[in-house]
């Protein structure tokens, strides 16, 4: 039930916190930090990773499994990754527990300590090419492009359901390449793939662009990025593809024998996207009755609702709806049909609003009559009858859905466009930032000094460079050093 | 290339290693007894996935996530749970790294120690039935039919790949019912899923039966299972399904309240089966030349190797066969072209026999002239040329794929047969497990001591007590005390 699901205008941070446990989606799990996700957020999370991988095979990946545990030394290997990830590992240190002497409970074995500490994969980098260095010899071996479902973990001391978690789910890709060209294109490939996966599947506009080296992922020469707007005006990054250079062949002594017979280091890539994206599903559509799902990612597309008060009535209705199903299901649409007598029609529609099934269909004895349907929109909260009359209910559902779909997006996108606004001054950036968040475009100096001063008084970080960004000369928004073009700042998720 | 594959019937052990890494399934990993799944390997096991996770969803099971952590305590909550398992588990006792004194390495900081060591999960009963307690609250709750996809740890001190590895992949389901005998029949349910799916889609025959005492789960009441012949007369546990009855509802305090207004303990399942099932595909049917794959698990189906000496010869050849491979796909069949021209006609022909391909087309300049191709059957090694004039060739390669699919079962089954042998004398049973192995229906007077006793004279378990055995009074293989009926005696795997 919706009841009492807390608004957005008055607690943002409570109302997103609410929904994903009310809309069944998770919920916090006795180990700290960690998650359980639930059967309906699961259904989602399922649905888009059926799509992301169908998208990573059609540009050729396939995909393998790394083990969990890292031996801590091959961490070490690449110095800026270690110094990334060390401070949020959590470290198997003994492989077995024992009775305590008094017998009554249960302890950690001391005679059962690893020689050397292991460390559960906060990313898969240094396992992945210290295999790859075994599987690459020739330029023939080449590229090799795989990519790896799984789970991680980084040990967070704050944490928030899907979009913080210190256990989460996710895709690693991690290619080898033979030349720095193709490197950077399947970088600049998988950027684009995650943004058309956002836009047209999650209904989510994103800013293509590149991070700064202060947000640069630890070992990468460059880091690609889509930066998505949440309601509340904060932004959200939504998927990340590194340009690692040579940096991990040089780490893990990864070389190949080119065509001409010469000797070199490998050229890599890597690119993630996380159960964070359902974070960013939630925040970017929801609104104070529930959940809003776009129609591609919904586990659930359309609910019928049956209203009737006798069991003649009952039957008949459920005669009718059974014939529409048969239909829709014939089209590929998700059909349920809730004919519970334990509830109230009044309780299930506030119950499929919070699950934010695109389309409601009602009916009742008068519908029955009159040969027509009530269709409700989740994404409007707007209703009409339909007759049936000459009409093929499979075909006007599905148009309906592909209305919404766009609709969501189109919604989404005239958002992200007002929460953008080009700044020139320090004093508009910090008025901005307070009373409105958003997207600010404006001129930085480039170094990262300034990019950590803006941070420690505003806490507005430069979420991209975007790719699409046009030169244009300026001065920094806070020191007036020049500027070749424009930045993006925001406080960020 | 085969060329080297030990010959089974000299290093089964050696021929089983070999093939696995040969034919690109795993590898060992740095990391030890963990493997790396190498994307050849993944891909059948991506297939076994699916289906399995299709048969699931349509018996009303859905999908969640849980933590991989559980907390030391949650463990220890079930007496002979915590027994089973403390003895091989993964301990992480710290959450961060730092640079030591020196700053020439990485080590453990002892100030990031957990207040309580987490286990990485060696199966998720305790923490998700600390979850369940949240979930259940009154019988309208119940049934909850719910299965994970996730990576397990049990701390192996020798280990095979996929047979038996510190980490491996599985799923586990958990389920919760208001009743004993629903929790039953939902236990058989899932043994007779996982029968089926080994039979149809593995090709693989197998037993159904219940563990005796000794061989069940750390905290069932009773366990099914599944068991297989392997070719070198060893039997290898497939899949198992436990009934719980209330032990981790009392463990964990899940009560519910009844129809009738009372308040009882739910009753409980679960029931897993894991990458140990690509170890049985691979021991039940390869043989010295590689994989031997059933069609309906292999990544590719039908490969097409064109043989040409000029450019001309070719083009033609890619042609017709890119006629051939239109119809092919048009049937859902997966179907590779391989026309590289850096490997030889018969480098090709060792390697997908190697790979387990179930099906070869071969195209030469004469078989243009005679529009006709030449098949190989992967699994018999027989070859035949088939003259495509008024022959659908998609109609053709699709029976052919049912009758290989069904010839490799048959084939199993047999084997099982031979592999059977009823046996009541202690001599001609030692005799057997010396000489032939297989399993060995005898009869056994129901005492673990007995048991335990045969496992150290023999290295033979008892496999089951088959579902089907039918009531037959006779005397203790061992003892000579009285039994009712025959169970099954195997070396394992």
């Amino acid at each position: 039930m919706s009841k009492g699901l807390p608004k957005r205008s008055e607690d943002y941070s409570l109302w997103y916190n609410e929904l994903v446990k009310r809309a069944d989606l998770a919920e916090n799990s006795p180990v700290r930090g960690c998650m359980v996700i639930k059967p309906y957020g699961y259904s989602i999370w399922e649905k888009m990773q059926a799509q992301l991988d169908k998208m990573f095979k059609e540009t050729g990946h396939v995909n393998a499994y790394f083990p969990l545990f890292i031996p801590k030394s091959y961490l070490s290997k690449e110095a800026k990754h270690v110094e990334g990830f060390a401070k949020e590992c959590a470290v198997v240190t003994h492989y077995r527990l024992k009775n305590s002497e008094d017998g009554k409970s249960v302890i950690v074995d001391p005679e059962a300590k690893l020689e050397e500490e292991l460390i559960v994969r906060p990313t898969s980098e240094t396992v992945i090419w210290s295999t790859y260095k075994n599987w690459i010899q020739s330029y023939r071996d080449l590229p090799l492009l795989v990519n790896q479902w799984a789970n991680v973990v980084r040990w967070e001391m704050r944490t928030r359901l899907f979009l913080r978690t210190t256990e989460f789910l996710w895709q690693e890709g991690h290619t080898a390449h033979a030349t720095k060209e193709e490197a950077i294109a399947e970088t600049v490939q998988m950027m684009n793939i995650y943004a058309q996966f956002a836009e047209e599947h999650m209904a989510l506009p994103v800013v293509k662009g590149v991070k700064s080296e202060n947000e640069r992922f630890a070992g990468a020469e460059d880091t690609y990025c889509i930066e998505a707007m949440m309601q509340d005006g904060k932004a959200l990054q939504a998927g990340t593809s590194h340009f690692l250079g040579q940096n991990f062949a040089k780490a893990f002594d990864v070389k190949f024998a080119t065509k001409e017979g010469g000797l070199e280091y490998v050229w890599g890539t890597s690119w993630g996207a996380s159960t964070r994206l359902m974070g960013a599903l939630i925040m970017a559509h929801s609104d104070d009755n529930g959940l809003v799902l776009p129609p591609k990612l919904a586990p659930i597309q359309v609910v019928i609702i049956p209203i009737y008060k006798t069991d003649e009535e009952s039957k008949n209705i459920s005669e009718k709806a059974n014939e529409i199903i048969t239909k829709l299901r014939s089209k590929g649409i998700s059909v349920k049909f809730d004919d519970r007598d334990t509830h109230k029609p009044g309780w299930k529609f506030a119950e499929y609003e919070l699950k934010g099934v695109p389309v409601r269909i009602a009916m009742g004895p008068r519908d029955l009559e009159n040969n027509s349907v009530e269709i409700a929109r989740r994404d409007t909260l707007s209703k009409e009858i339909v007759n049936l009359e000459g009409v093929k209910i499979e075909e006007y559902i599905s148009e309906l859905l592909d209305i919404i779909q766009k609709a969501i997006f189109e919604k989404a996108l005239n958002f992200k466009h007002e929460m953008t606004t080009e700044v020139d001054s320090w004093k508009e950036f910090e008025s901005l930032l307070e009373n409105k968040g958003g997207f600010l475009s404006a001129h930085w100096d480039g170094t990262n000094e300034t990019e950590e001063k803006i941070k420690e008084l505003t806490k507005a970080t430069i979420r991209c460079i975007p790719i699409d960004r046009k030169t244009e000369a300026g001065k920094c928004i806070l020191t007036g050093k020049p500027s070749e073009g424009r930045v993006l700042f925001a406080r960020a998720y």
